[in-house]
């Protein structure tokens, strides 16, 4: 199956009821800064605190009876973990997550919070894919990947059908790219409903393989990546590049600093907590305002999952950064 | 002129299009901590990030045009002179705001940034009062007081006429009190539209005027207030207090701790940025859980200007609270 605008249309439907319909914010200061109207489309304000519930919850309630009540199970530490666990409990089926054994204590909380089980591993790749295989084998639960699914891009595309709907004649559409689940449901919603508006992704500099890949026609693998953007350092995914190459218009690059300064912005300016990966839309559209001056921007402000002792204009106690 | 529900209904009228409608928000971690449904008004996210901007834009959208061109004139160094600022910007009229040499530089520089003229004074009730005289002999501005005011109430209660529209059966709403706009103004509006529900103030417990007033039937000046919250120090007005002790259920008090707490649950679990005035309608319905439980319950979000670098549960760089 590949996955095209009817899936975003159905997993919209499935899905109702089970996330945050969240609101498009907009803000005088923030427009006159980039010269042009922005509506910021909140998936900081959504379920869990990420657009994550959104492809979660499509997958979890597109399984058949018979294959739902053996579980969900998936290796994660970010908010993928949350939402599954989430989604899970709304459908009421059991769920494992492999979490590495170095997540933070608050993360692991949050996941037994909606009643997972956690499968403690070493913190490496191989370990995380054997362990996670393990438990599938044990249990018969269906694997839930975080972004490389066709279930989980149709389920985050529904944010950008949201926005479109509401938002009438949008010019461009901004989101952040990691694996790229974000970005190739949001084109797929946008080329579906609003064909002439331009689909851009904001990716790190310090984690750039999308931007890399597209320039070199196929797919490049992260390397080393580096960024504050702790939700944006995955490689894109097999089964998003297509979709990417096909119906992105650009992938800009964003260094850090800008990346913090626009999260900075977000908080004092709109009042919105988000986390660094979920600002840099915003930190994008700064960098590119004379090529958006003037047009209607919308912009996925993904997440707000961030650790609030540890702000990045903060210098942690007893330095300074 | 005494204040009615048309007024607010004609307030509405008058400022639609100068303000946002803001979103209400909900949150499954909030309701289970409570043990009630929560509504959440966010006037955080209103234009100047405070409520405030409801009645300014009320006050300044009621001149007649040969009074409006004269400008209008207040005292303040919070939210109230930056909303009267952009509200009179809006209408392309001149705005003097009197402000204490105290206040901090960010905030004159808010207020600059909208277009204002700031006159300085010493940071004494009686000097700002004469100063604000003089600036209105010279320039014959109108004085546009921040609470104490029909236009101000009206103006205010805007932002409940919303919540109570767009939430069905609501049982109880809850907002803040410092000097009784918001609080009379919700009041009105809820009674027009659902007089079975009841309407309740939250308060420092450190500036208890309104309670402590209620109690002796008659108003009462704060005395030596303390509280991180900045917003509610100011006595309750002449013109709030009949409307409050007429209408309002209760007002329930709240220690600066338990006010701490509810700012960080909303940073954390709704996303949003708060100011301590602004989640202590959230601090008194956890304190009131019992008498709440399974009630639906708006709750007023009154403002979100809070300094990033200062925020409560973060110790000052060198020093730890």
């Amino acid at each position: 199956m590949s996955v095209d605008f009817e899936e975003i249309l159905a997993a919209a439907a499935r899905i109702e009821g089970h996330i945050h319909h969240t609101p498009v914010l907009t803000c005088a200061t923030l427009d006159r800064l980039c010269g042009a109207r922005l509506y910021f489309k909140c998936e900081n304000l959504q379920k869990v605190g990420a657009f994550k519930m959104r492809g979660a919850a499509n997958a979890v309630l597109s399984l058949a009876p018979a294959e739902a009540a053996r579980g969900v199970a998936t290796h994660s530490s970010g908010n993928h973990a949350q939402a599954l666990a989430c989604a899970a409990r709304a459908r009421g089926i059991p769920a494992w997550i492999v979490m590495p054994t170095t997540a933070p204590a608050v993360k692991r909380a949050a996941v037994a919070g909606y009643g997972a089980e956690i499968i403690p591993c070493e913190p490496t790749l191989v370990a995380r894919e054997t362990t996670l295989r393990d438990v599938v084998a044990r249990t018969g639960a269906t694997f839930i990947p975080p972004y490389d699914d066709e279930r989980i891009i149709a389920g985050q595309g529904t944010a950008a059908l949201e926005l479109v709907c509401e938002v009438p004649g949008l010019d461009w559409v901004l989101c952040p790219v990691g694996g790229g689940g974000l970005l190739a449901g949001t084109a797929l919603a946008v080329r579906g409903l609003l064909p002439a508006a331009r689909v851009v992704g904001a990716e790190p500099a310090g984690a750039d393989d999308t931007a890399r890949s597209l320039a070199a026609g196929q797919r490049l693998p992260v390397v080393d990546p580096r960024s504050v953007c702790d939700g944006l350092l995955t490689s894109v995914g097999e089964r998003n590049f297509p979709i990417i190459q096909r119906l992105v218009h650009a992938v800009w690059t964003v260094p850090d600093d800008a990346v913090i300064a626009a999260m900075r912005l977000l908080f004092e300016r709109m009042k919105v907590v988000v986390e660094p990966s979920g600002a840099i839309g915003l930190a994008a559209a700064l960098a590119h305002a004379g090529e958006l001056a003037g047009a209607r921007v919308g912009i996925i402000l993904s997440g707000g999952n961030v650790d609030l002792e540890r702000l990045p204009w903060l210098g942690a106690p007893g330095e300074k950064q």
